[in-house]
């Protein structure tokens, strides 16, 4: 097992500096020919994913597990649609991010350069192996997937169909590594080998993150929950509150930049909470709220302690009704995750205070959370959203799956 | 233990958020202070120091560890100054990044704002603790400092200067914190506190390095060895070659960018080598060559496989004849540490090939490797050199110890 991981290690680094010799146009027909062979492959990657679905319902998978699982036209369509939006989209290899002239004569140039080699743990949807892989072949990064054990099938046909397109168009070896055994300890192994592996990306839920951080040498970039906020400022626009705040929890509300708790400031919450409440009703969502808010709006259940930590995913809506902008603030550094956070104002006194006490990725002011995706911000494709700080933030599309080196141009330089 | 630990990461929190609300001019005068504080304080801290070096005596160190530890009227004024520098430099946080319109009328400026609170981790050198602190105020990140056990005493009498010099000037409470004991079960609790800590820093040798990375939760960014290189290409203008090698080995030998391997390439070797040679042993470099390197210069000893690997710090050369450029690079790759690299050369194809594919943090043409440095650099200040590739590569200034979040500017934009 040791080696058979290492080995992998070892190619992919081999793989990753072969990549660093490909110009974007040969990147990208490997892309399209990869988005080819997925559709050749149809019917093979759904016999393979149906002997997923099998094993999966024999093993007891939930209806929204196996739903997750399961691999239709539509969706084969969509990965190799995505393979070709990849390719559409702008090399960030080889930019040149900003150069420096030195007094003596030297020139640095800080450009932008592949990670190396980047591993992504993942769970239940198959479709995560060609979305990540193309994104890190993209950016020249060799790339080590390892799937969940449910989608094993799926997952091997679907990179031995990347792999395959990929090489009739000269994609070289190694880059697209699949792990296959399912031993829990080979994901040990990946991510403590930091002699080959230069970033681990899980993606799943927090305890798959959580098992890999506590294990990692390697540096983890950690896809946390989203515990977003909207707080309605005494200074808002009602109207735009009450939009705001109905499509922040309602338009989707299982994903993370969907609304999880509302803050309303106490001196507009007897105009605006029952309105909200009345409209958030409407599409059957479940309000738990302090007693302020409960004092307002009967029939609103009681939030306790948790509520305030709970990413729902659901149809339920923490209330907080707050004496000022300040507990706004503390509440959401307090028990939000970073991720999303707005405030509703016309005030720019308190939308820049909120700008800059609010510690998180992404900060609104009168916008819905909602926004918060790679492609809503224009970077045409999204590995994740990150709730790290380091060493990238918010939505991740191909810029962060770079890092930068200096290149210096001398003519016979030497320090005193 | 855990809960003095824990305590401290908790203050660091706030203290961060505290930082938040501090403008520029208020930091500089701050720092301004501290420096003040630590003249006024030198009789103490080196009362101070003085208990250090006669513990240290009484335990045995090397006298150059000694010297290392000893705080001189020299020393002294040197962290004064440097505190005064930094003061000067510009302030990085606020910097509006890239500005994002969306058709939408969403306005997204990426901007820079502090890590949060960073751990730094040292060895004996006891001016680290007003380094570091002082650049990571500067960044409005509140700091951990664990120096070395050797230095403790002048280490608390550093901080209590800055401490006192920075609250005169409004310093909030808590954003330079040094842990007292030198239990190393803080250290463990200091780089796993991933709900308090959003960086470690560790300055010294490879083991504590590892040592730390091994234990962490937390990011770290580590600054190991540099085996640093410098390839004479057959195309190498031998003048600029010689003068380049010469300082790159002996202007300062014992510094991380210093070369430690010279690789030479065959067609050149018989002219280059023996002048290379006779300049170098003038400052009495010991030469340890492969076969082809000493059957030109005879008094060569024969290099291992293990030399290929040494990070010497001292006035020893590795020397390898190549047969050409591909053999340089690929040495590179495989014995080097990622950190400074140069080609001699006066061919711009082959210059575009090292750059492309040498795999380091920075690569020069035509220049000593002695220039990787933040000072040199243009970055005013440095807090060391990555040799990660994540969050922050080479030379890491102020610009280095940021993050970015987004504000979204809206008007009561939903997603559709």
């Amino acid at each position: 097992m040791q080696n058979e991981i290492q080995l992998m290690g070892k190619k992919a680094l081999k793989a990753s500096r072969d990549l660093s010799l490909l110009d974007s146009k040969t990147k990208n027909d490997i892309l399209l020919s990869m988005a080819d062979e997925i559709e050749r492959q149809k019917e093979h990657i759904q016999a393979e994913n149906n002997k997923d679905l099998i094993a999966g319902k024999g093993n007891g998978l939930s209806k929204a597990m196996l739903d997750r699982l399961e691999l239709n036209d539509r969706r084969i369509k969509g990965m190799s649609n995505a393979l070709c939006e990849v390719a559409a989209l702008p090399d960030p290899i080889g930019e040149i991010i900003k150069t420096i002239m030195r007094p003596n004569g030297l020139k640095i140039d800080k450009i932008r350069v592949p990670i190396g080699v980047i591993g992504i743990i993942f769970e239940s949807r198959p479709n995560v192996t060609a979305d990540s892989a193309s994104l890190c072949f993209k950016t020249s990064n060799a790339v080590i997937l390892r799937g969940g054990k449910e989608a094993v099938h799926s997952n091997r046909a679907i990179a031995e169909a990347l792999q395959n397109g990929g090489k009739r168009a000269g994609l070289p070896d190694n880059v697209i590594q699949l792990i296959q055994t399912t031993d829990r300890d080979a994901v040990r192994q990946l991510v403590q080998m930091d002699k080959y592996v230069n970033l681990i990306i899980p993606r799943g839920g927090e305890s798959l993150i959580r098992a890999v951080t506590e294990m990692a040498h390697v540096p983890v970039i950690k896809h946390y929950k989203g515990i977003c906020h909207t707080y309605v400022d005494k200074q808002a626009d009602l109207q735009k509150a009450l939009s705001i705040v109905v499509n922040a929890k309602c338009q989707r509300p299982g994903v993370c930049n969907a609304m999880e708790t509302l803050l309303v400031h106490k001196d507009i919450a007897e105009k605006f909470l029952p309105q909200a409440a009345e409209s958030l009703m409407q599409f059957g969502v479940e309000l738990r709220g302090n007693d302020e808010a409960r004092d307002i709006v009967k029939t609103m259940k009681k939030a306790t302690e948790e509520d305030w930590y709970e990413e729902y995913l659901d149809l339920i809506l923490a209330v907080r009704v707050v004496p000022d902008i300040q507990e706004a603030i503390n509440h959401i550094n307090t028990y939000g995750s970073q991720h999303s956070d707005a405030i509703i104002t016309e005030s720019a006194e308190n939308r820049d205070k909120f700008f800059k006490e609010v510690d998180s990725a992404t900060v609104y002011v009168n916008a819905s959370t909602r926004f918060t995706d790679g492609g809503e911000f224009g970077m045409g494709a999204e590995i994740g959203i990150s709730t790290d700080k380091l060493h990238a933030r918010g939505p991740m599309g191909l810029e962060e799956l770079t890092t930068y080196k200096y290149i210096i141009y001398g003519d016979g330089q030497i320090r005193e």
